[in-house]
């Protein structure tokens, strides 16, 4: 089909914080499919905070991205050209692409969207990878109880907002702790949240005691460090800590030490599981349906910040760490 | 009956490790049985780390020793008088006693033993408190699989030679930590763990590197702080880590901070559990039965460390931070 096709690649590996230098937009032409391929436009391009490990080049659960080639990550798209029977033109499609306008695909691990059934962006959002991580980890490791206090960090992200609704779903008190009146004033009114801390104002660990009185039985962590050790000092017998994330730590150029968490879990009986969404693969269909048929039910409410153009994915990453974001973070690169 | 009572009594709280002035021995009058009660000559008493977080003032999940007052713990023990319906004079009793050559009982928590069956002693050990915290930890939070490799740190301790040869029961290759040549030799050749380290004087990243060089699929904790960190960055993938004790923590005057284990944690997808052995308290029966029945079939072996005099029951628990016992560190105060 001819044309010219942007991407951005990883110009460097990021040393701390990324910056703008660590990544490059480049021109080349759009690519052709060959036999069984095919080639998705992108619409939307997700950013999220996993996304960092793979920039720093130590293999992880995930193999790291390379320097020089163009950058991958949640990608809603439309087939523009097919060579694969089982993708037509016009389709509209998700999975994991290039940072790009166009991406060649061979159809493998690529999944097609009904835009009558949701909008098509929250299939990256809370009906895809940051929805399904919540409810997984939340449901799954955290098993919460009615009457249970769940304390979730960084809860005015794409996971923190789910987990939350989701454990109000489950008759739980939650507890969101965010970084700005906007998040926390979004989180009590919209979401229904029963208590919030604004960590930028308010100290922590009197606030987690004066809003999770009766100590924490489940903890979705998201961001780890000294937030964390806050909330670790107040856990319940048994508590369940879910460690989704720790957003705090990505881009230090040191690993941070901190206080040893394993004679508290001790003194609790209490448990503390890493996980990914991918762990879940096998059950992804019952995780999608459930989330779609509850935000279709009006029960889980999102919210998405959208930055417009495929040149502004960098700085719409780079926000992310600087928790500019209110719900999911989104890159819009074309019109649907 | 009357005689003399000796009594161990809490002088002060340790500040760091404990020593004798911690400690003081008192004599008073033998207890005399009121309506319902029964007096226990104690034979066997038990010394176990755990006691040290009592000794602190703080409370956890047990409450603390007071100053001032008798000590208590694990007791084997002869009935010399009773004014309780179901217990005779002369039947052998375990259960929490005092530190004291006698102890007055209102016989609840108190459990009979069958002599017959196995040496009493063991009601203390493997077939006890240190043996049951051994099976459900490793059995319940560890799910050993056939081929698996489990790391054991306090190897050579009650709990640890238990755990490993359980696990050797279960298929999986053992890799024993313990502090001494007699020690590692008594794991590897009389237990028969696969590999054993002796971190008094080998560097443990590189023989846990060497000895689980699959990695660790369990880590059953003992002893907490730089051997753990070690072990840690070993860790597959659904790794279990089973936190039964942190014993190079329970003296420091500070609380040491360490490595953050939370993004390894999510890397692997591993589970930290904490656990105490009152957790599986319905579950007792079936875990003295299971671990009465290997005994005796010859496929549980057992060390026994034994100091003689109640006088020196002090030495004793203090001890166990030296890493004196090899096995099951008891205490002799009178003739079975």
């Amino acid at each position: 089909m001819g044309g010219t096709n942007r991407c951005i690649l990883l110009r460097s590996r990021p040393d701390g914080m990324p910056s703008g230098e660590n990544f490059e937009l480049v021109e080349e032409g759009v690519p052709e499919p060959g036999e069984g391929e095919l080639v998705v436009q992108t619409i939307y391009l997700s950013v999220d905070p996993y996304m960092r490990g793979r920039m720093t080049g130590v293999r992880t659960y995930i193999s790291p991205f390379e320097t020089g080639k163009v950058l991958t990550g949640g990608v809603v798209g439309k087939v523009v050209e097919s060579r694969n029977p089982d993708f037509k033109e016009g389709e509209i499609v998700t999975g994991n692409l290039s940072w790009a306008d166009y991406s060649l695909s061979d159809g493998k691990h690529l999944r097609k969207l009904d835009p009558e059934s949701a909008p098509i962006s929250t299939s990256l959002g809370i009906v895809g990878m940051p929805g399904l991580t919540a409810y997984f980890g939340l449901l799954d490791i955290g098993k919460p109880k009615p009457g249970e206090t769940v304390v979730i960090s960084g809860a005015a992200g794409a996971v923190g907002t789910v987990a939350g609704q989701i454990a109000k779903l489950y008759g739980c008190k939650v507890v969101g702790i965010a970084g700005s009146k906007e998040k926390t004033s979004y989180l009590k009114k919209e979401l229904g949240f029963d208590a919030v801390i604004n960590y930028q104002r308010e100290e922590i660990s009197k606030a987690v005691k004066l809003h999770a009185a009766e100590g924490v039985d489940i903890y979705f962590d998201n961001v780890g460090g000294p937030i964390s050790d806050s909330v670790m000092r107040r856990i319940n017998y048994k508590a369940r800590i879910i460690l989704c994330g720790q957003i705090s730590q990505y881009n230090l150029k040191e690993p941070e030490k901190g206080p040893r968490v394993q004679g508290q879990l001790i003194q609790r009986s209490a448990l503390m599981q890493g996980f990914i969404v991918s762990d879940y693969a096998d059950r992804q269909e019952e995780g999608i349906k459930q989330l779609g048929q509850w935000v279709r039910d009006g029960k889980l409410k999102y919210r998405e910040n959208m930055v417009e153009g495929l040149e502004n994915a960098p700085q719409a990453f780079i926000g992310l760490f600087n928790g500019e974001n209110l719900g999911k973070q989104l890159v819009k690169v074309s019109e649907e």
